[in-house]
């Protein structure tokens, strides 16, 4: 294993975050949660790693707090649940920018009418819509 | 090196934006240049990484389409943009769960108002604010 840079004594919630998930691609292991996955068998069949790599991942999953299992069963934490809008801001990313016109793709439903969700928007705390160029980082001193 | 498993060929959207971006960290690269940097020792001074493996990473993004640059300053193209959700959702989760209570973390304001962003929500295609549960993944054939 490659000695992973850390970012984690920064200051920055990104990098922190960055830090905490771990991996990369274990962002596909929480998707796969969210997608229904349960056991250690439903992740390995849709990710296609190997077990050692897969059970490492899914220990500091849960050593982060992300998930936890109870019996054989992986699940989500309230922590894990609130990555939700980092996997759909990844997915509407993709759909834009990662397929071909007219590649096939898995989608992300609305349950109740089976329509693709809104873009994801960004908000001021007073509603308006804004863009990265009408933000700006206050860095901790 | 290591070699990374790559999840490219799969028809899910996560999945391929994971594998554009490349390494996790290069998102830090993508932070760094909605924060204002531009030029290699911006993101050296700001990521703390060794010269040939900032390059690398850089190249790999200016390949994928994410930055591109004009004599030595490195910006983002359209597609890099379109990252922002991304990282604001990485920022909101850190800030969330990734420090401990009164430790001080770097800010993401609204530059009008100076105040922090709304907190990101999920939107179904008709306005209703949807949570995991609310959703669906219909997958490719």
């Amino acid at each position: 294993m490659v000695k992973r840079t850390r970012f984690d004594d920064e200051s920055c919630p990104v990098a922190r975050s960055v830090d905490v998930v771990g991996d990369w691609w274990s962002l596909l292991i929480v998707r796969d949660a969210f997608d229904g996955s349960h056991r250690f068998g439903d992740f390995q069949r849709s990710l296609g790693v190997a077990k050692n790599i897969l059970s490492t991942r899914l220990r500091a999953l849960e050593d982060n707090g992300i998930l936890e299992h109870h019996g054989r069963d992986y699940t989500l934490t309230a922590k894990g649940e609130a990555l939700f809008p980092v996997i759909v801001a990844l997915r509407q990313w993709g759909e834009a920018f990662a397929f071909e016109p007219g590649e096939p793709h898995s989608q992300l439903l609305d349950r109740r009418h089976h329509q693709p969700l809104k873009p994801l928007e960004i908000h001021a705390a007073d509603g308006r819509r804004v863009t990265s160029g009408d933000t700006e980082v206050r860095k901790v001193p």
